[in-house]
């Protein structure tokens, strides 16, 4: 596109049409015309062009002018735009965008746009086309419906019944009805059931909730779908960043939102890049795929054991029985590191633990890791005495306390100072965590052996 | 019980009083009494005795006679009678029984007197009281409201919605009304949504699905709400073993079964016992308590790799450099392992995997793993020649490919091997895999060292 911009900027005449520009896809061009020029222009303008083009266009503008431009439309217009948005090609040119140029075309819709285009579409097309609008993948804008039976305040009962069945009908749910002021702005939600059981005089007014629990079509859906748990909500409004209305996001995809995020959680854990198809659907190389960059990075990281053991080879020489506890001692110490990661990536995703607990974290971990360790250390000293002699079961015994209890430590903290770092803490895998135990573990099993047997 | 069964079997005189026999907590003869004497006579004695007692012989009586019993009785004995099921001291009774005269005393109540214990408590008293009615923990009567708003099949619209209105108010939901036959069974499910959206002169029965889905109430509740899940349902109506409606099992209890199904996976996938509370709020000697049994059990069984390398000693002795890369050997087996075990107890959570498909399964993980191994082969080989010679690199190099192969095929299978025996899959942690495939790893590279190195 940049180039492009140099050239058609040399080349570009005055008094050139929007038609033009957008012709060349000059972006640059374009949003300066459309700043230049009052809403009834670019309408009329937008009106001329094939349904695609003035859908790039029309998404150029922003959000304030949008909807200005929108409504100077003939309705045979707006529902042109509509489909010019939702249109393949529309979807291609942008997917084939410089990524700075997509941002500019995709940032937020106004409310009243994205739910026109987001209406009467299936849920799989609907996800295509939110991204369009400025939802990412993964945000409530992405799972939400935009098909919603809102009430305004000040009606009575049974009127709100009569809106219900002369707008219920294309709506997924109609238990949880929005109440909106006249520009759309979320005021409070009431229930269907508040509404049936309510009397027949009352006023909706009555009914709705001080504090409507909203969240932002930009907002993290793991995050919506989490408060829905908490709070024992069916149904959850959605707004734009101006409050105003745009969707309901349902217990239903809150569900689903949860379930993927858990299915991620855990396959992150294992070490496994996150994958949302079908097991058995999968091909060999496909599993293969997924599977295959954790383990590489793991393996190359795992090369620090052998620097480690290479390090300490005279001491192995000297020793030659403490090779036989390589493997128990670092599989202990990945043992307690995955146990304590993978319960700390689980209470943080539930919320049980926050990242201001770090150091009470630490502290707790490292006080059962030692505690476990000097379980561990009585069998590991039992197990060494039965092999080896009694010095080498001390090593054992000693170097099991102090592994366990730093494992312990590294597997709940690393999880937090990830999420302190804006990383995902599943990505604290226990496979990471074995590796790293595994190269530290040794060092300290060394260190103590030369300690104690004085090599 | 025993005991005391035998000496008043001695003791009893003929012509007893029911009373008589329940105050020596002599249960077979209680059981023999309620089965000679017509449901009206019970139901005289029973109104005489106090409340507690009176629950425990009307919950020996079996689920039809235990309806007409409570039938005859007046209403304040009713209340009386689910009174007494209720009380702390009848709980306690219960819990110190012997198991096989507590399962007699549990065997599933009848809908109607279900239904009226669990009404109108709290859902943390409703949960300790189902057990009382023969839902055993993690059934879906453990989780379910009674509470439910049904609806004969030959009502009018205008009628089910003033029963919606007369007695909506104390039920938990009124979105889903199952509808009912005389005798309680269930027939169907009406939405609130469609009584409401529906014309005002039409009957209930033109809106009741043909085939309802419902679940029992022992069944496992993470079963139902999973398939509430997939059917995208916000209640689920629950049924005795005759079909008589019970109760409700709502999206929001749902939810929290799964979420809680998800945390006991992802904690016994790290090797940590389930546990159900807050990781803040727990003090460090019951985490250690939590970690500590599958340490133990994972630390006796890493005694198979010391075995395994005092066997090999003389290999390890001609060639000391292949102590180097057994961190590293054992570590990429064990992430390999740990990946196909994770997502395998994943896709059987979910439903992707069943049992029949074990022999797919190990082929798939296979040739998943051997693909993985080759890979890792590579750069093992290159770590290899870095560190020592040509000839150990090409050890480990085979060494990889055969470990990698090895531990996806065992990782695969043990989780579907578990569920055939009825074991939950998620028991298959991800350091039990790493622990098996440690041992068994290591015997793969001194036999692959051994003969590549000729000694």
């Amino acid at each position: 596109m940049t180039q492009t911009d140099l050239l058609s900027d040399v080349r570009r005449p005055e008094g050139d049409s929007l038609r033009d520009i957008v012709d060349r896809r000059h972006l640059t061009a374009t949003v300066e015309w459309l700043d230049n020029h009052p809403p009834h222009l670019i309408a009329d303008e937008l009106a001329r062009m094939d349904a695609v083009d003035a859908g790039m266009a029309f998404r150029l503008l922003d959000k304030d002018r949008a909807l200005a431009v929108f409504e100077e439309f003939e309705p045979v217009d707006q529902q042109r735009i509509l489909a010019g948005l939702r249109d393949q090609s529309f979807r291609e040119l942008i997917e084939g965008m410089d990524p700075d140029d997509r941002a500019r075309m995709l940032r937020e819709a106004p409310a009243k746009v994205a739910k026109k285009v987001l209406a009467g579409l299936s849920p799989r097309e609907r996800r295509v086309t939110a991204a369009l609008l400025g939802y990412p993948e993964g945000s409530v804008g992405y799972y939400m419906t935009p098909e919603v039976v809102a009430l305004p305040r000040n009606l009575p009962i049974a009127e709100a019944l009569q809106t219900v069945r002369a707008k219920g009908a294309t709506a997924e749910t109609v238990y949880t009805l929005p109440v909106v002021d006249a520009g759309r702005r979320l005021i409070g939600v009431v229930e269907l059931r508040d509404i049936v059981l309510a009397r027949p005089d009352a006023m909706i007014a009555e009914l709705v909730a001080a504090e409507p629990v909203s969240v932002r079509a930009t907002d993290s859906a793991e995050k919506a779908a989490r408060l829905m748990q908490g709070a024992n909500l069916i149904n959850l409004p959605v707004v734009d960043s101006e409050d105003r209305l745009v969707g309901l996001l349902t217990i239903d995809d809150a569900v689903e939102v949860i379930e993927a995020a858990d299915s991620e959680d855990m396959a992150r854990q294992a070490g496994t890049a996150p994958w949302q198809g079908h097991y058995m659907a999968a091909g060999v190389f496909q599993l293969a795929r997924y599977r295959a960059l954790w383990l590489l990075l793991l393996l190359v990281a795992a090369t620090l054991t052998v620097t480690v053991t290479n390090f300490f080879e005279p001491t192995l020489e000297q020793a030659a029985h403490l090779a036989l506890f390589i493997p128990l001692l670092i599989g202990s110490g990945g043992n307690v590191g995955a146990q304590a990661a993978t319960t700390c990536v689980r209470a943080l995703a539930v919320g049980e633990v926050r990242v201001s607990d770090l150091f009470r974290v630490i502290w707790r971990e490292c006080r059962v890791g030692l505690l476990l360790g000097c379980m561990l250390a009585v069998v590991g000293m039992v197990i060494g005495s039965l092999f080896v002699g009694t010095k080498i079961a001390v090593v054992v015994g000693v170097a099991l306390i102090i592994i366990c209890g730093w494992a312990a430590t590294i597997g709940g903290t690393m999880p937090l100072m990830a999420k302190r770092l804006r990383i995902d803490p599943a990505v604290i895998s226990a496979p990471m965590v074995t590796t790293l135990v595994d190269a530290t573990g040794l060092i300290i099993y060394f260190t103590t052996a030369k300690l104690v047997l004085g090599i």
